[in-house]
């Protein structure tokens, strides 16, 4: 596919057409390989990009580029350009922080003595409660410009701090918003199963709830790109992720699910047989919990951010998803309680430092396998032509160093939609 | 002292007088309590600052402001106002970095093959030698501009890549040209026992040439602050560090030390008898070493990016030092080979998620503690009158949000001599 050229596409787009000369290429593309790179991440030296209408018409060799005499020309200097980063998996919108719990915990007190002192999940669903969507959108954008400056053009943006229909509608409206505020693709999640809200003592029959009165009004909205459920002893069973689940697809809607983190419920199991995009966290993912996912497609996102806050120890299987080649996200879970990270670079060093993931599976799961989580693989995740145009241009001499640094972007460059 | 105000400097004095108000400081002196504040981090609300000539004349009650009809009047809306945060171990400026090592480890190669493909401190001694001091220089400077985005006016940089006479002096004259080219105090430090140059195969033959030959000529050219050693199995022993300080103790050369990372050698103790100014890493310090570093007012700096980014899991006796009272400082220990990191907000949060350091004692690890570990605390490390006015103005409701986030800097501002 190297120098693959698409027809020109129609003269009234708006979009001016651009392109960036003597790149040194890491285009995430599997057919990409030979010319001297590697097999992995599909690199062309000296290569070059074009767009017109926000879409790639040209990626390869400069000799190969179409005739495009209005373009603007972008000398890259032997930089890298990689597809934009994707952060798969996050919880972006919510109110207050947890800061003080957090401080609270490091100087002793127990669980009960912070619960008394208004921490734990409660607190965050009483903030976003509280808040309106106009001060949810204030306190999100601070945090989405942050995972920008990592080269960031997509962030999956998940409720659940709502549990009421208004609260979590609010929260996703307020994601669908900062959409409109940045150059970057936000894709929401309803994640209306995440924990059993203080008003109910059933979790079966919020699950009712959320089928019968919940759902309906976010997808008739068309409020969420996918929907969301977190299996675990502390939140929802296998069968009450089902049902939720069951309900959501019958609405057209793709799954995914938080799993196995603290225990093995049969999570990632479950997700492949329902055909989830995603099965997310995953330390505790058996062995067949895997192959299940790698003859599923379900994507393993891997959040080391958690991981790492919460001090656990029983890693997720990577080695049984790199045998079973299931593929491998990763993403910051950027979220109050266990997560306040939003650096996807740094998301990254956590996969390789904590969980050994390699650098090109850490560089694949924020392009190609972040992308294939969403549901998404079509538009973004490669630079490949026909694809949406986002990319990240970096002051670096090898793709590793995005990995192994920590606290450091060296971003040059973003584009998005090839702007 | 809340209110203090010194008499005014020399009216010839060329920089103009600021004043800060309606601010929520941490002023981290240790006199600082009572206004409902935290005894810990000396806290005044609703609080004014004022400088001139580079100086602190006041801070404490905007009601007790000394009379500065010209001064620049800046309404801080709230925000809360540190220290200027303090970096006091880096080794900041070197040549080339080790991301394609660190990919071949996560691949699996073997001690002997990354020594093979020229892996190691090695490498990065053979690209600090080759590097010329305009180079140097320049790729430090991407690491300096990102320390200083997190609040930070002051950072200590080692030499100790160059391991040889014109290396090392090449090393500390590009770390003392740094400080010129941004508004932040550059403190420098002649690490000459760092490791055994590839030329010499007897530690103590090197030992004698670093005392007879460079060390003289680095403090006759006065282009260090202090003087350091790495104590351990694979560098040098106790006796032989002893030798090395000793000289240098002998020139008025203050001495610290990198101690008891990988075992316990005793370095602690060592620095405690010889007076260091710090000792730092001590991941296997004993109590003993503990209390003799407290008695000696030696600080122990704790390095959590090295024990992080190597997966140490035996952690340094944070519990005895609090116990003893042996002052405590965090630092980024920003090097190529063990802790490619330059965040000191996140070498807090790796100071209290993965040691338990509180965070009182995370805030002032970076501000107080940090001047005491560089001999500098006359100067900087606490808002008190007569101090440098280092400040760093934050967009954060409480000062534990500092350690909290992972990946974030909600600087606002930053001030370097009242500028
Ligand atoms: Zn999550
Ligand atoms: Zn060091």
């Amino acid at each position: 596919m190297v120098g693959e050229t698409a027809p020109n596409p129609s003269q009234a787009d708006p979009t001016h057409p651009r392109i960036w000369l003597n790149a040194r290429i890491a285009t995430m593309a599997p057919s990409r390989a030979g010319l001297g790179g590697r097999e992995g991440l599909g690199t062309i030296e000296g290569g070059a990009i074009a767009t017109v209408g926000g879409r790639i018409i040209h990626v390869g060799d400069a000799a190969d580029l179409p005739v495009l005499p209005d373009a603007e020309r972008i000398d890259c200097e032997g930089r890298w350009i990689t597809p934009g980063l994707i952060d798969c998996h996050t919880h972006l919108v919510f109110g207050g922080d947890r800061s003080h719990e957090f401080e609270l915990r490091l100087a002793g007190a127990s669980y009960e003595e912070i619960a008394r002192a208004g921490g734990g999940i409660n607190s965050t669903v009483t903030a976003t409660r509280n808040a309106s969507e106009d001060e949810l959108v204030a306190a999100s954008l601070a945090r989405l410009d942050r995972l920008m400056a990592d080269g960031v053009t997509t962030v999956e943006v998940k409720s659940g701090y709502g549990l009421s229909a208004d609260a979590e509608l609010k929260q996703l409206r307020a994601a669908r918003r900062l959409g409109g505020l940045r150059h970057a693709d936000i894709v929401t999640t309803f994640l209306g199963a995440h924990a059993l809200p203080r008003e109910f003592d059933d979790k079966d029959r919020f699950i009712d709830v959320l089928i019968a009165d919940i759902l309906p009004r976010v997808a008739k909205e068309k409020l969420a790109d996918a929907v969301d459920a977190f299996c675990e002893g502390i939140a929802f069973s296998p069968a009450q992720c089902e049902r939720f689940f069951k309900a959501a697809q019958a609405l057209g809607l793709p799954v995914k699910i938080h799993a196995d983190q603290l225990s093995d419920l049969g999570g990632a199991a479950l997700a492949a047989r329902l055909g989830a995009l995603s099965a997310d966290h995953l330390e505790y993912t058996s062995d067949q919990g895997a192959a299940a996912m790698a003859a599923a497609g379900t994507v393993a996102v891997i959040l080391p951010g958690a991981f790492y806050f919460l001090r656990e120890t029983h890693k997720p299987p990577i080695e049984a998803f790199r045998r079973h080649g299931t593929p491998m996200a990763v993403a910051t879970d950027c979220n109050p309680g266990t997560s306040p990270l939003t650096s996807l670079l740094l998301a990254m060093n956590m996969a390789a430092t904590l969980m050994r993931m390699t650098v090109d599976e850490c560089l694949l799961g924020v392009t190609r396998e972040a992308a294939r989580a969403l549901g998404r693989q079509d538009h973004i995740g490669t630079l490949e032509v026909g694809k949406q145009c986002d990319l990240a241009i970096w002051d670096i001499e090898r793709p590793a160093e995005l990995v192994y640094r920590m606290g450091f972007s060296p971003l040059h460059a973003r584009v998005w939609r090839g702007q």
